[in-house]
């Protein structure tokens, strides 16, 4: 970083008075004089308040079961700790045993001590006047930073092919979602005069079918499970192919081909963390990726769609700007800092750290499920990954999709609720009440949580039996 | 802010320690030792590099006519400059004379050194594992500290009652717009079976009629004109009140009333740097603002909607679930803390500086036009201004609305393209084309600019007449 004699001027100068500043402002403390007239006076040093309050915010003593956060409640001043499900007191010191195991939705918090090590090259400070603008550079919505980093990205991995294809970011995959619907079904090539049918195959992530309907197009409708659809696609179809699919892992294919249909490609959870990546990168019409589950930055809102044809892109563009005027410039300045950290030893530090935490979270998983006879897990094959190199290598997916396999358990959601486990039904997929899904990806505490009441559960169960 | 003893130790103690670091890292870097390595390592001080980076690009020399950004292109490894209009150079020094004054659209820039001024107060370092997950405390999308902020903001400056009201944050309020009309027009007690007729009095921005198109719902059409409907408004309707008006800062009521009339508010433009505040804040049921005029931060993508209606809230959250889950954790991070530094001196900093740039834009503005029979500018009664006790305050819009007098320019927009000024024409807002916009809220370069060439097209018209 600093390598030109001119930055290493610069630098000097920086630390030189900084050390002056910190010696005045120690000095300021005890003459009782505020911090903020001072600061604000200084022409260096503006941003030395804004790093003590990070620091202090989080030096914030959570036990290990929490975290402070700058923008969160302060109790008597101080910053408040957040703490995990089932954890409490200022302290989050405090665990509630009857608290149950939230495994439906949740925060992806299984990156955050990757994060947490890798501090000083993942923060990012904001000056109060960064980019107020709409646009960047050459009239764009869109950092280059944050283009040029995911084109990397992608290259180092080995999970898409970006050349020739343009980058559109939105606020997460949910927003290109919803664009990429929108942009192929007012095509004016697509031949049929008719709405449009948007279908997936069951069980299916249920946000494709809530945000068709909700946003009501004259141009498309939902039509539910693609299989149904397989030799019948003359008309216009949008099929969504989620590949690893949430929530079953499965590497699904898109079931519908011709002249009138088009594919969206939802590779959400297409990262070394949770599958294997094959020696061909899949080269796609529209695929849509997320930061949500590669960094686990969710809160940032921010995803990328790669799109193949130009009059698509076009239209995904204007619905971005129509919708939203493009990504908050705050996200596009905190994501390509975050991914140079993934970036700078080629992804090795974070997908291995990742890999490393599902690898043992399902370990335990299986052995716990292996007891029973009541429950079995999703199977996937296993397959060769070139990132890691790995030969066989067994899938660690984000989800588990838990089968009740006794006669009597036809609502297996409700036997979880029984057993104090909120998980996600299988009718919310359209799949048989008998399936659930849980999620795995929450921080450790939750984990820890959700596989003791499932241990309870069935040690409970091989007694009775 | 540094208050309690705890607080006071930790402060001394980060002070201490950052003098020992800024010492190690100066003989690190004379050692020729990476930065990298060290900081990582440190427990303490984890931020450095971070604010190490921000002032480095901050202290970036472009010449007053440009800034360097974190995220901006680097040349030779340091920030390059992003120069104003017109401004070219690795310095901006350069000015090409005869490069047009855009006065179409461009970045709301005019309080860029307000922020400047409040450097040490309004900058926020933001952790790398800072709210990675999707939910606040209590599950929500919203931080708490920023829905605070602007409850006390509307109290400070009296333009809007909050009492009793919903919030909800969008990406800006061009998100909350959509959402707004299609939660009106879902509305399953409005007495009517086909779609809602969405309308605005002429003149009206734009986005109005494109996004209503653009996103094709089946529950509504855009129909034009408000006034066309004044006397018919027995069917669905909702009606779109911008009030100061983009573009000709009319202080416009809704036309339609009856129990089939909805009003979207839209009050982006009711702030002290623009118009006066009465003394009575209006009570709305569905009020928009955002903080791309109030701060000038566009770039964030955040507004708000003041809702009365718990339905219309709820269908309007959904939206904002479906569409995008909520507002980027990032920007509701850096928000609040703007709104603090505008909060300090109860907004009087940040009002004065606002009001007393557009006060002096105006004046130059009208001596300008005053010199001519050629254009008018539009006129707005002075009111009386509550928040700065000024009485009969004329209006300092965000927008001149020139109109071309002569009987030959019936084409405003080419007038002023002919003396290289690119304005947004009349027919953008469905107005006569005798009118043009011209935006006067960017940077001070690009207002000067604007401003000779309007004042080199008079004195040429001067000559020959």
């Amino acid at each position: 970083m600093v390598k030109t004699a001119g930055t290493l001027k610069l630098a000097l100068l920086v630390a030189s008075c900084s050390i002056a500043l910190n010696l005045s402002f120690v000095m300021k403390l005890y003459l009782g004089m505020g911090l903020r007239a001072s600061s604000e006076q200084d022409n260096d040093g503006w941003t030395r308040r804004a790093a003590e309050e990070a620091e202090a915010v989080a030096s914030t003593d959570c036990s290990g079961h929490g975290r402070a956060y700058l923008d969160g409640f302060l109790v008597h001043g101080k910053a408040a700790c957040e703490c995990n499900m089932c954890y409490g007191g200022h302290d989050c010191s405090e665990f509630s045993p009857d608290c149950p195991a939230n495994a439906d939705s949740g925060d992806p918090l299984f990156l955050e001590p990757y994060w947490r090590e890798h501090a000083a090259s993942s923060a990012v400070l904001v000056p109060g006047w960064h980019r107020m603008g709409y646009s960047y550079t050459g009239e764009t919505l869109i950092s280059e930073a944050l283009e040029g980093q995911v084109r990397k990205l992608h290259a180092v991995v080995g999970n898409a092919d970006t050349n020739g294809k343009f980058i559109l970011f939105g606020a997460g995959s949910t927003q290109l979602l919803y664009a990429a619907v929108h942009a192929l079904s007012h095509d004016k090539n697509t031949n049929t005069s008719s709405p449009v049918s948007v279908v997936a195959k069951i069980p299916y992530y249920n946000l494709f079918e809530t945000q068709t309907d909700f946003f009501d197009s004259r141009r498309y409708d939902f039509l539910g499970d693609a299989a149904v659809w397989k030799n019948r696609s003359d008309s216009g179809f949008i099929e969504f192919v989620t590949s690893p699919n949430n929530p079953d892992d499965q590497l699904n294919q898109p079931l519908l081909k011709g002249p009138n249909v088009k594919t969206i490609h939802d590779r959400a959870y297409f990262w070394p963390h949770f599958t294997a990546i094959p020696a061909s990168p899949p080269d796609e019409d529209l695929t849509i990726f997320s930061t949500s589950k590669l960094t686990g930055h969710a809160g940032s809102r921010v995803g990328w769609a790669l799109i193949k044809d130009k009059g698509v892109y076009e239209r995904m563009a204007n619905h971005l700007l129509l919708n939203t005027i493009g990504v908050s410039r705050d996200s596009q300045l905190r994501s390509p800092k975050l991914l140079k950290v993934v970036l700078e030893d080629g992804g090795r530090g974070i997908f291995e750290f990742g890999y490393g935490k599902m690898k043992s979270r399902w370990q335990r998983l299986r052995s716990t499920v292996s007891l029973s006879n009541r429950f079995t897990l999703q199977k996937v094959p296993s397959q060769d990954c070139t990132f890691f190199q790995e030969l066989m290598r067994e899938s660690t997916p984000a989800y588990a999709w838990v089968k009740c396999e006794w006669e009597k358990d036809q609502d297996c959601l409700e036997v979880m609720r029984a057993a104090n486990i909120i998980g996600r039904g299988g009718a919310l997929f359209k799949a048989d009440k008998r399936y659930v899904r849980l999620r795995l990806i929450r921080g450790d505490d939750d984990f820890d949580h959700l596989v003791n009441r499932l241990h309870k559960l069935i040690s409970r169960e091989e007694r009775r039996g």
